[in-house]
């Protein structure tokens, strides 16, 4: 065993340290299954003074260290290299305080517990992604966590009053405030948040809830042009404003391809471009109202082609079904997959679709290879496109290269960002200079040299 | 002439460059009339270009330079010291591209100026406060202001989607992006907002814009107990929802205080608490019936005493005048003032007005001045109180000091901020330790010397 791990094991106590087989390998990989190597150990901190004395030994022994919360990520930021030590905070858990406008929580609490806590006192977690039942707090804020919400919540960042966060050397930043203005000195949280654990390990904050709003209304849309995404979304902010809370977009190449294989049912397989709304209003009757309201004025309007809206929460449940059980269901009906997540200009997103799907369309001819399926999707109410490569047979590296290149060269040329919701983490950062210049990534680098000078926190992640 | 001076003068123009007497005088102090003392010289750039040279040859001088928007500001961050340059973005203005959902914008342009060009695209800025006519937006970026919306649409950080921003040593930061999602690495521009302009001077932004909402209703309210506001709050936000646009509280030390000296008139002088409420609709009908069906049940629910919602766009603005005009009127109603910009947990908001007026009535009988006018007022929807003591004489430097001893004891006491919305600047430096943590204090410390090691930027703002 290492000497940090033995200090380690002492300092804390040997039920916080494990170092088995299982454990590790557990350990050391996200949720797209990619691992850079085993860790030396995973140390399960039980409370903030254990995270803090952690930190202070691996920084006195410079001994590098991959912060995980539920490992959910898509990008290989929590993911291991070899000789790292996994600090998990799954055993950080809980919600300490809580009333209707703010919750105190520890950061290894799941992304559900919390919104379980908020309803339990008629508030509502503005975070939501279908990671929740494993990805934790604590992973949301370190990653700026998007979802199915954002075009009403605002990302992660929107929700975190008061932060907690252990740098690198130990010492404890506690921020914990309730209130929503504080001008007093500098933000210091927004440093923390979605800064992917480079610079600070967060193990607390408080997060604002809002009033729980008790009526929704679902509907499934078909455009009669995928050129019409933008007109649909105007009118939509013009007519829900506020209330408008989900506004996702499937294109027929992702409805065809995932309805056969999941079975999933959507009621507009042939669709030029189909949608999923919701909007919120005092109550159901009157959010299904409005929603009806605006699906006959857009069918006048010429731009929708036909539409359908839940009846029950049941029905409601089986629109979102393809959207939203979809991306789960990938390793098990496809050999591997090659995914994006990208934003583009809002003028863009159909270009960006169909010039990224020609793009691996015409990798696949002309290397006569049948099995690969681009599929588009995503939140486009935020600019924000789920792009991802279906393969019948594991995918080589060089044949990932070969798309990341082609399709990342679209994202470039359009002046978008490589990562819009999951971060670089390991895996997108050869594409980083894509969408930040010289300048941003010698100051990404600076920052990092300073609060992090012996660079042990999630190394090699971002840059 | 100082040797920087003439070398700027080289550099970007002579016409940039001014400094008689009258233009030292103006660019020497902010709206409290505060001053460090004369400005060198007052630079006017005319491009971002003009920008980064004058901070290139500060740098290479260790000239310190004041950074200046509109001059509107509270705390002394933009009124000069002596010996320093005063940096006018006066002139850097206009909007460079605008569309529903987001406009390019430069920094010196007003929030004015930047929310017409928003509402002439049928969209609307979610930055507004009374200094609305002379503060520019980089100003307002650069101290994260606040307003009288912010619980409908949050801080000005939030509706920054883009920034660009010129370095101590004249680099340009350009991250001028259009996309809500862009996890791409470090957040850079968080950093900027709201530190002040100690880190860099923001130069221009892209805002996001939000559809217009048509329909307002305003209500002006008396409460049967001033206990009663976090009942009433909570009410509204359950009622409205994302819709409550306005929750702003008048104590009747204000509403006597003001209402006599400026003649505004108010429906409820004698109210224990008083509010003006606003939330928004499709329409003014929708938003008005909305707004009556809440008060009549507020009624029922016992804390409501009295009620008047306006009937049109005049009567709204009378109900808003003592709010909005009051604090205008400072200067021609009272000697001098005494201001605070306080935020406490929201539990802790009544018993901070006690507190705070308690203080001052005790301070003003063991001296036997009568002169003494506590009034409190506020955004308590977001736990932000202004507190203000009127004098009928101007203050001594022991008196103010005195006053906000006692009242920054109570609000360190309540675990509140010094600061809520105005900043640090230079006036509230001695009381940044109240409000943050010598850690915290040391990271501000760290950040400062990483990106400006000369301490030119607006040096000895904050701490």
């Amino acid at each position: 065993m290492s000497a940090v791990v033995e200090a380690i094991r002492n300092e804390v106590g040997a039920d916080r340290v494990a170092d088995d087989a299982e454990m590790l390998a557990r350990h050391a990989a996200d949720w797209t299954g990619w691992s850079g190597g085993l860790p030396l150990a995973v140390v399960r901190p039980r409370s903030v003074a254990d995270v803090a004395a952690v930190m202070a030994l691996c920084h006195a022994h410079g001994q590098p260290v991959a912060v995980q919360g539920g490992r959910t990520g898509l990008c290989g930021g929590a993911a291991t290299q070899a000789g790292e030590i996994a600090l998990s905070l799954e055993r950080l858990k809980g919600v300490e305080a809580i009333d209707g406008t703010s919750m105190t929580v520890l950061a290894g609490t799941t992304v559900a517990e919390a919104q379980s806590a908020a309803h339990a006192v008629g508030a509502e977690l503005g975070i939501d992604f279908g990671a929740r039942g494993t990805a934790a707090v604590g992973g949301a804020i370190s990653t700026n966590a998007g979802g199915l919400h954002v075009i009403e919540t605002g990302m992660t960042r929107a929700q975190v009053l008061g932060l907690e966060v252990v740098l690198a050397d130990g010492r404890v930043l506690s921020e914990l405030t309730t209130m929503v203005k504080v001008n007093s000195g500098f933000d210091l949280k927004q440093l923390f948040i979605g800064s992917e654990g480079a610079l600070g390990v967060v193990t607390r904050a408080v997060l604002a809830l809002r009033p729980l709003r008790q009526g929704l209304a679902t509907a499934a849309l078909a455009l009669t042009d995928p050129e019409e995404a933008l007109t649909a979304l105007e009118a939509a902010r013009r007519t829900f404003g506020p209330d408008l809370s989900s506004f996702e977009a499937m294109w027929p190449d992702y409805v065809t391809t995932m309805s056969a294989r999941t079975g999933f049912a959507f009621p507009f397989a042939d669709a030029p471009l189909a949608l999923i709304l919701e909007a919120r209003d005092a109550t159901d009757a009157g959010a299904t109202a409005r929603m009806e309201a605006f699906l006959e004025a857009s069918a006048e309007a010429g731009w929708l082609a036909d539409a359908v809206v839940a009846g029950s929460l049941a029905q409601a449940r089986s629109l979102w079904q393809l959207r939203d059980e979809g991306p789960a269901a990938y390793s098990t009906v496809f050999a591997g997959t090659i995914p994006f997540d990208i934003s583009v200009p809002a003028r863009d997103l159909t270009t960006a679709a169909t010039r990224m799907g020609a793009a691996v369309r015409a990798i696949a001819a002309a290397r006569d290879e049948a099995g690969l399926h681009p599929m588009t999707y995503g939140h486009i109410g935020d600019q924000n496109l789920h792009f991802v490569v279906g393969c019948d047979a594991k995918p080589t590296a060089a044949e990932k290269a070969a798309i990341e290149e082609k399709v990342y060269g679209v994202v470039a040329e359009l002046g978008g960002a490589v990562s819009a919701e999951h971060g670089i983490g390991q895996l997108k950062k050869p594409y980083l200079a894509l969408s930040r210049g010289p300048l941003a990534i010698e100051l990404m680098k600076t920052l990092k040299a300073t609060l992090d000078p012996k660079n042990i926190l999630n190394p090699g992640r971002v840059f």
